[in-house]
């Protein structure tokens, strides 16, 4: 059946997304042509190369793209910025400048707050659960839903496990010490934040750590060991809290323009889908790697590991309820899935509680 | 250069594992053929369709590999004991009787007692851990070392995620309700029970209800709620008990025939492999939505939750880690296998006990 489709296709002309090659290269490639055209993406990433785990997602995914095509579906990589700026992919990709973006969905929550669900929650899902509910518990459908009306579609690209609490200049021993602190912290983990009192500060990727030195802020939140090393943090802050509960299973997606997925043989559109699966498992398995070896140089060099006192951790907790449910009583779409993921969220975390983390603490008592 | 490998190969003949289709296709379907040779192999799992998730990986990744292949690369499930019974799949597969087959290495301990590295170790990574071990840490490398000695490769094909400790007639206080109490527990969790007092029983899945049930054993592990819930140990045992920390992360491989892969065109060996990266991931999502739900129900229908008391639980890691020690002092390939995999453990552990565990432990208190 899948055969005579493309066979079909292939008589009436090549298939193609954004941009086709020329047709001229059937000569010399011989009759597969007829069932493999070449199609050309171009993908946007909301990141660059320095953030190697991220950014490497998109060039694993393209080099097995066209692995799985004979090199007939290529997919070209541009970093933040090359083509668009790394907060304008989203909008790339629904205006078809380019056929598919790597970002984070809540740097878009400005569009739709429900955005925030594809990425990750306060006090939500970790990596594990995020990666069960996209793929299992429904998540996946809810946010093609909202992805739909940006005439795009998602798919899930990888996650940072739980993200560290973030850089501070000085010790924070309980909530007072929030009230006024000027801290980076983005998406919904600074609406919570700044609720809880800090002070919080846009600024974009390469104005943080002059911002941090100059001390023009006290704190900030990158990723986690692996990422944060890279920028150097730790030579300016000393107190390197956690955990990051405003991301504590973070997930990257890919967002593919509908036009250009309809576009696409089946065989393509396969090869991206488990393409990006596979991508997905690699990211999460890279961090878990790379992270527990920049944390140790991290020690070693003098950072001082420290965790969010109790107070902080259950404010933060009940003004992110608070919100979610302010969000859910406004907007119909938010309440949808935001109800389904709550029951989700609920039954995930008795389970893991029981098998999972009382072996983790078991095998290994927290620090 | 790999489109003319594909040519070159088609020219001298299709390539073919254990089985070929005959070349009279090719007339029926088009030049296409001269590049996608009609594969056919057979995968023997060591499980049957009743254990959904573990089972549903071998029709999954069939698809997939066929989905990606036109249809030209088939694989044929067979389930435990069509064509080789569960305990005798790596058998079949190093014979080349099947060319590929679906199984827990742990089971072959008895050809070489590294291949528990491959699924899981007392005490050992989480099913998370074990993933990145395999694919950033080495292990994968590590395992395939193993594995060539059989004629043979392997590929990691999923997990459970932590098991639970099992069913128990009656509750377990301390180490001296372990003495005498006979188990069905296999692998190296059994040998570890066997040292601390258990009388262990050896008995084939199809004997463990109804040796339960008759008042023969005392004490059954399996897997999770999932699939433990569908054998129906909650109407004979009434105390669950948690973690199993002789199964941490659990993870399934799929065993492939040297001679059956060396014969893959490239296209077909990249599909495999992308697809049961792909599974790998699935399976744990699987398990990690469907787990929750079977909890519930188990608690609702009156199965009563126990964790495994502290003296149990240190006596387990210290008779493990004295197990450990006593292979690698015998075995170089062993101590080879266990000195990389510590170091991973230790760093890894220290890094989800930061970040990981603490939030865990904040978001949901241990039951």
């Amino acid at each position: 059946m899948k055969r005579r489709e493309f066979v079909k296709k292939a008589a009436v002309g090549a298939v193609a997304g954004g941009v086709l090659t020329g047709c001229g290269r059937a000569a010399v490639e011989g009759p597969a042509v007829q069932t493999r055209p070449s199609v050309r993406w171009n993908l946007a990433s909301s990141f660059g190369p320095s953030l190697d785990v991220l950014y490497g997602a998109c060039t694993l995914l393209s080099r097995r793209v066209s692995e799985l095509t004979d090199g007939r579906f290529q997919i070209r990589v541009y970093a933040a910025g090359e083509v668009v700026p790394p907060l304008q992919v989203m909008d790339a990709v629904q205006q078809g400048t380019v056929d598919v973006g790597q970002s984070a969905s809540y740097y878009f929550v400005g569009k739709n707050p429900a955005l925030a669900f594809d990425t990750t929650i306060p006090f939500g899902l970790t990596g594990r659960q995020q990666v069960s509910w996209m793929y299992h518990g429904g998540g996946l459908e809810l946010m093609r839903e909202v992805f739909a009306d940006f005439n795009m579609l998602n798919f899930p690209g990888g996650g940072t496990g739980a993200q560290m609490g973030g850089w501070f200049r000085n010790e924070i021993h309980s909530m007072q010490d929030l009230r006024g602190l000027r801290m980076r912290i983005p998406a919904m983990g600074g609406e919570v934040m700044s609720r809880m009192g800090v002070s919080v500060q846009v600024l974009s990727g390469a104005d943080v750590f002059p911002a941090l030195e100059r001390g023009v802020i006290d704190a900030v939140e990158w990723v986690g060991p692996h990422d944060d090393e890279k920028l150097g943090f730790h030579r300016i802050a000393r107190y390197y809290y956690y955990p990051g509960w405003w991301e504590p299973g973070a997930m990257l997606s890919f967002m593919v323009n509908r036009r250009a997925w309809d576009r696409l043989p089946d065989l393509y559109k396969t090869a991206f889908e488990i393409a990006s699966a596979e991508v997905s498992q690699d990211m999460l398995a890279s961090y878990d790697e790379k992270n527990p070896a920049a944390l140790k140089r991290l020690l070693q060099e003098g950072t001082r590991l420290r965790a969010f006192s109790k107070d902080i951790m259950e404010e933060g907790e009940r003004v992110t309820r608070a919100r979610l449910e302010e969000l859910a009583a406004r907007d119909q779409g938010f309440e949808k899935i935001y109800t389904a993921w709550k029951q989700f969220k609920q039954d995930s975390f008795h389970w893991f509680a029981v098998a999972e983390q009382s072996f983790m603490n078991a095998a290994f008592p927290e620090v």
